[in-house]
């Protein structure tokens, strides 16, 4: 049977938990879109409900659902998807499940990005894609303003937000936690700080950023081993969220490579 | 007098210029919104032709128009740019304008983006944002799919357009300025390359990059003194051709700060 009515039941709770983030709160549901995004979400552990399809369903054993091309067009974000469109079912995002990933890292020294207050799910997405490169211990949101499951930050992220741990939590409890494991707070801000690349990086290290608009609030600002700063040399004075994440993630990855011998 | 008819042949012509690349060749003129972007662009010596504006413009002695917020929302692509938008005259983009800059930055050595074959307008213009951040000597497309003054690149560059040089020009025509300027050619691709911080960038330097399809031309590869790379750590394999031009440049500020005595 093909779903050919976009008034379809399945059809419009699956247009809800796209659109509204309560709606994905309430169910526990997400939508993933997209062969490869899905062959990760599914490598990562996520349990898949339901997949709708146009063609076809490379993924075997599980619910699946022929969707017409009108409906389709209608439930899809972009073209060139391949035809898969999933609602799979949420994880938990707790420091507590963060402890498997830190043991695994702890010889190298774990690397933490955490961004304060996030708003944008597409600079989220791409700070995840830029973690997943530098191959970071996890991303930590601290009382973000989007969800993890948001569709502009699973496109964004090309899939990252399933290759990269994720935790949302408070900042008091992200501080408590990094200095209980004994990760070093780097607070990204210009006042009192030291130029990215003179701060030893080699410790288990914990990159904190906060909005383009304001910065970080004083409770990140005051829990800091050391603030670090991007020289910024041009004339805008600025960056983006994503693009500075990637020049420290990086700038971490070069001192701890050199460390082990490569210069 | 106000303009209130999107008919307006003043209207119409400041739509096609914005839709359509061949419009802005053909005249000559491009279309920049939002205030701070055109400040910049007049900094940037640009001749603006005329203005559009809900307001009293604060750009004074420029032919001005008032136009009904119901002609302004047709030609504005995001509502919060204080009501200003303007057609300007574009400049001229060759190697032969490089000249004064590149002297000026002799002493510290240029620093160049080189990009092949750029297609979408918003790297392009994210890659000018971080190439004014490490104020690089210039941004060079080679055998661009985008014009310089696509408006999704100005936007994305929030006014890098204007305050970092750039050039057009073909792969060959730029490959011979380098070796005739003594910049060393540096291109980012994985074949028999080195790590990027492995690498010399207090020199001369241009950085090379291709897209992310399809990479660089051999053209490139064989006319490169070396060949780096970026290790991608994670289980995607990739980076935004933004990130990994930021993480590059601030790779060469990083080196070249230390060289002088910073670390």
């Amino acid at each position: 049977m093909i779903i050919s009515s976009t008034q379809n039941p399945k059809i419009k709770h699956l247009l809800e938990l796209q659109q509204k983030s309560s709606e994905r709160r309430k169910c526990g549901l997400f939508v993933v879109e997209g062969k490869r995004e899905l062959e990760h979400c599914i490598a990562a552990g996520y349990e898949v409900e339901s997949i709708y399809t146009l063609d076809d369903s490379p993924f075997a054993n599980r619910p699946t659902y022929m969707v017409s091309p009108h409906v389709y067009e209608r439930i899809a974000y972009r073209g060139s998807t391949e035809g898969i469109i999933a609602v799979v079912r949420a994880k938990k995002h707790t420091l507590d499940h963060l402890r498997p990933s830190l043991t695994e890292k702890a010889t190298d020294g774990a690397l933490f990005i955490v961004l304060e207050r996030v708003e944008k799910p597409g600079n989220l997405g791409a700070v995840l894609r830029s973690a997943d490169a530098a191959a970071a211990t996890a991303v930590i949101v601290c009382d973000p303003l989007t969800d993890l499951y948001n569709p502009n930050l699973i496109r964004a992220s090309i899939g990252a937000c399933f290759t990269v741990p994720t935790v949302a939590c408070t900042s008091e409890e992200c501080i408590a936690w990094m200095k209980q494991n004994g990760v070093q707070i780097l607070t990204a801000q210009l006042q009192d700080s030291h130029l990215y690349y003179d701060t030893d990086m080699t410790l288990p290290t914990a990159i904190v950023m906060g909005t383009e608009a304001t910065g970080l609030t004083d409770l990140w600002r005051q829990a800091a081993d050391a603030h670090i700063r991007i020289p910024m040399q041009g004339r805008l004075d600025s960056l983006n969220v994503s693009v500075s994440a990637a020049i420290l993630l990086f700038e971490a990855v070069r001192q701890r490579n050199s460390v082990a011998g490569r210069i």
